[in-house]
């Protein structure tokens, strides 16, 4: 059965890990949680590219037969390197994202929300006019969602919440957007809160996008048993493993320190 | 002339370095920033202690005759591995800002805010205990506090910045402290909404402490020509360059990349 190495910042990863045990729940998956230099977000494509690679070799040598890089911002930045170096295919999540954008939004007037980093590498952004060259696209970095979703503060009806998705959406409400890209791993568990905020306009989560490439690579593993799901983590596993089971949906009971 | 070296996770501890030129400048200083790691503030104190220890090798070899730690969760874990190592003084911030808190509490209810990884390690409560066996301590982490400063969001004002202070405050206000610890160095540029939602609290800023120590160690250095300043971060300079005016108060027109 095939083996699908999935790296990402930290613990954010595991939203896009769930989406593929979804799709894919046969396949083993081996997990890699940068989680002492987290968060990528706020760093150069240079560093970045650098931990990218570093978390790439380790997967590598445990005999993946895919690299799946859940992290948005080192898939906006780190791919090119990646697919230079790392000997099997690496997927990540900005292509399929602004694929199911593009294909989805009635008037191409389509927004991205991301990380510092992601929004200004502009690979969203060209991704979507790629894929639907009369697309604007409206690109708007959040640094305070991350935080927000990882205090566990997610609840539409939260004062702080309504407060911090307002000053960050509204100027992409105003601006008419009818498809809105999700382009960082913590914005699904404020999704609601999103959508409170976005009437009528709909969500793109790029874990479900990147979840359906999975499945057309490795069919067989849509039904069958269970397969074996390990985690490593660059930090102590403490922190991790306190906040792992909300990300990934189930339960994380042992994650493995491990040096990059 | 002394050569002070200061290093933080980040941009945060030029707070610190603020504090010191005001206090000895005439001294020459070498600030390090770990850009390419930062926040330590959400990691465990084994991997803060790992890069301190890296951070103060790469300082020492500059010729240092003292290592100012400005950044809280680095003082707060891991100044023993640094004064077991490192062959000048050493001063962190938690010490000096719980002595000043500790002396100037009437009613010896004190409350101290910090990173996760400061208020965790327990060492701020220890040390003002220490200082002043009868105080209540009321420790609270606040991670939301430092993305807002980076934001920019620090207006009293601003509907966003008194809806997350009031969340991280309103307790800390109930309880009747009349002393409050900012043990983030990224808090000072807050100090003011902060103030707003504590009236009548008196708020003690940790880089206004152990400038004062520093100008004991060096009275030669409290007046005279203005020293040298040299700034090192590990991530490319581009965005330490853009907020680090804001949190020194005065420009930063060069910082040179290291590894370390």
């Amino acid at each position: 059965m095939a083996t699908i190495g999935i790296f990402d910042s930290g613990v954010g990863g595991l939203t896009v890990q769930r989406a593929i045990l979804e799709a894919v729940p046969a396949a083993d998956t081996l997990y890699l949680g940068d989680t002492a230099r987290v968060p990528y977000g706020t760093k150069s494509a240079e560093t970045v590219t650098s931990y990218s690679l570093r978390n790439a070799r380790l997967l590598a040598t445990h005999g993946i037969d895919l690299l799946v890089v859940a992290c948005n911002t080192a898939s906006a930045v780190a791919l090119p390197a990646l697919r230079a170096e790392i000997g099997v295919p690496v997927l990540g999540v900005v292509e399929p994202g602004a694929r199911v954008a593009s294909a989805a939004s009635r008037s191409g007037r389509i927004g991205v929300i991301g990380t510092q980093g992601t929004i200004a590498s502009g690979t969203y952004q060209e991704a979507i006019r790629r894929a639907r060259p009369d697309a604007e696209v409206l690109a708007r970095a959040c640094p305070l969602l991350v935080p927000l979703a990882e205090e566990g503060w997610t609840d539409p009806a939260d004062e702080v919440v309504r407060a911090v998705v307002r000053r960050y959406l509204g100027p992409v409400r105003d601006a008419g957007v009818d498809t809105l890209v999700l382009g960082c791993t913590h914005y699904p568990l404020l999704e609601s809160a999103i959508a409170a905020e976005l009437p009528g306009v709909l969500l793109v989560d790029s874990a479900h996008a990147i979840a359906d490439e999975v499945r057309e690579r490795f069919p067989g593993a849509a039904s069958g048993p269970e397969g074996a799901h390990r985690f490593l983590v660059t930090d102590t596993p403490a922190r991790f493993l306190s906040v792992a089971g909300r990300f990934l949906g189930r339960p994380v009971e042992t994650a493995e320190h491990v040096d990059v």
